[in-house]
């Protein structure tokens, strides 16, 4: 690596001094892959990513079978992890049934998903927004009775494929209700990418309004129109300390018309460490976690940083 | 296109009405492509840009044809513009003999290119930082007589490949050297991509502390670590009026390790629109642009925004 390998560290004004990378390469990444990957190689990843300094790797989901055949070795997969703090391992749940399973191998940290259209509700879930928020009620008590952390992602917070741009009070309605039937954190998820920044600063004031604290809230970018690291540093100016974001940028190939562009770790970590931000991340290690996975997916990562920094190499 | 073919238009706070876009595809862009594009296919493209709506379009260089051979054909392509207003269409020009034939051809506007680092200055002009501003002192004294406007590129203003980080100092002396020689406006160069939003912000306040308004600065980001709209969006906080981009992201390519990854014109308009703030531009028919030099050149184009509305269409 050259003398150029890191950026000058220049903090900005009024931004929070750590950030809590939330790392969903290994679910959220591997699910919309074509390739099915082994399930050693999954642990391997996951592994690597940990050691890395992530604090919180998603590893997996309780989602059927049949609807994430990527994802389908869950049982197999989740005690191959037993040396990593559960409470770094958040799982997808959707219903009970998911719950149960992920209850019974230890899991202690869960995520349910809303949707905050009807339209995306309807595609993803085959209910209403509000049979959705019915769905997950037993499975949010259960989970605080026994003492599990529930994450909620809301996804189409700000444009919709069917829809168009999501009314700022209908993202509010929806957060609060899953605030209200007991999530713990929220991540507004732009699943389609056309936010700009003005509108996330919009939405995450309208939330605070409504009595929602920033502490509360990660935002989840998508880099489809190449807005993920603009819209984080406008979350991050409102207080925001929770992003998420993808290794390697898995979770979209860029050549596919399907791309869904998941905000690139490497991309994150560059922009943060680089304000002056903590981490705990070693890019060196990070990257070289990437580079690694691309191979063993067979396709060239999407993540800029990775690309010039292992082009250095 | 579908419904969502737009971002939410949500202006944030502070931020300037509008924004003029510098677009440098067909000269930055097309001068670091591999293919040499013929001489109608420039003019074609230089047209179309300016249809879009692009106030500005940089057009070609007067650098000796032996250092760039994909403009050697400035003499031929500048009569072909005729119908554009002059002062629309800003020239490279090194040195006294640029200069000459640029006025030969009837430039109104040019542009010199200087370095805020000793390594690139000597390997891209093979000449100290001072002895570049002595060969531009000339260039500028005639410009001025002949009520041309100049722009003064400086390349490095962030990071260097030799040198790493470049102190904020050891820019602001360049850029006010540049200024005072004549230079109308500057444009602030990340030339290997490394900057990240506080380090802008702090430099554009040093330079405001130098004597330097912030309407005389441009600021030109590459995409080379996913930085440059990020970048963006916290220049624009800053006031900056003037941003440099390059149509379809041309001028690196993104699967070469010579990556040079300047910011996509797409991805930017995107932004901005989303930001309410008004460029001039037709987005669908800069994208229609960028779509056809893509297949002129052969190769996709790095813009996500380009893919994502191609895509869809």
């Amino acid at each position: 690596m050259t003398a150029a390998g890191l950026p000058m560290e220049v903090t900005a004004e009024g931004l929070p001094t750590r950030v809590r990378i939330h790392e969903v390469g290994a679910r959220d990444g591997l699910q919309n892959e074509k390739t099915v990957v082994p399930t050693e190689i999954k642990a391997e990843f996951i592994h690597r990513l940990a050691d890395a300094g992530l604090p919180v790797v998603e590893a997996t989901s309780f989602v059927h079978p049949k609807w994430v055949p990527q994802l389908a070795d869950a049982e197999q997969l989740f005690p191959l992890l037993g040396d990593i703090a559960p409470h770094r391992l958040p799982v997808l749940v959707p219903n009970e049934r998911g719950l149960d399973r992920a209850l019974a191998l230890g899991a202690r940290r869960i995520a349910v998903f809303g949707s905050a259209t009807e339209s995306f509700a309807k595609a993803n879930l085959n209910r209403t927004v509000d049979e959705a928020l019915a769905m997950f009620a037993p499975v949010l008590a259960r989970a605080k009775d026994a003492k599990v952390h529930v994450r909620g992602y809301l996804s189409m917070c700000f444009g919709d494929p069917w829809e168009g741009p999501v009314p700022i009070a209908q993202t509010v309605r929806v957060c609060r209700a899953l605030l209200d039937l007991g999530c713990d954190e929220l991540s507004l998820g732009d699943t389609i990418g056309v936010a700009t920044p003005g509108h996330v600063q919009h939405l995450l004031a309208a939330l605070n309004e409504a009595g929602v604290p920033t502490s509360r809230l990660g935002v989840h970018f998508h880099d489809t129109y190449g807005q993920a690291l603009a819209n984080t540093f406008a979350a991050l100016q409102h207080g925001v300390t929770t992003v998420d974001a993808s290794a390697g940028g898995l979770g979209g190939c860029p050549y596919a018309k399907s791309a869904t562009g998941n905000l690139a770790t490497e991309d994150l970590v560059w922009m943060l460490h680089g304000l002056g931000i903590e981490t705990g991340v070693d890019l060196d290690r990070l990257t070289a976690t990437s580079v690694w996975m691309a191979e063993a997916l067979g396709r060239p990562s999407p993540s800029r940083t990775l690309r010039a920094l292992s082009h250095k190499e």
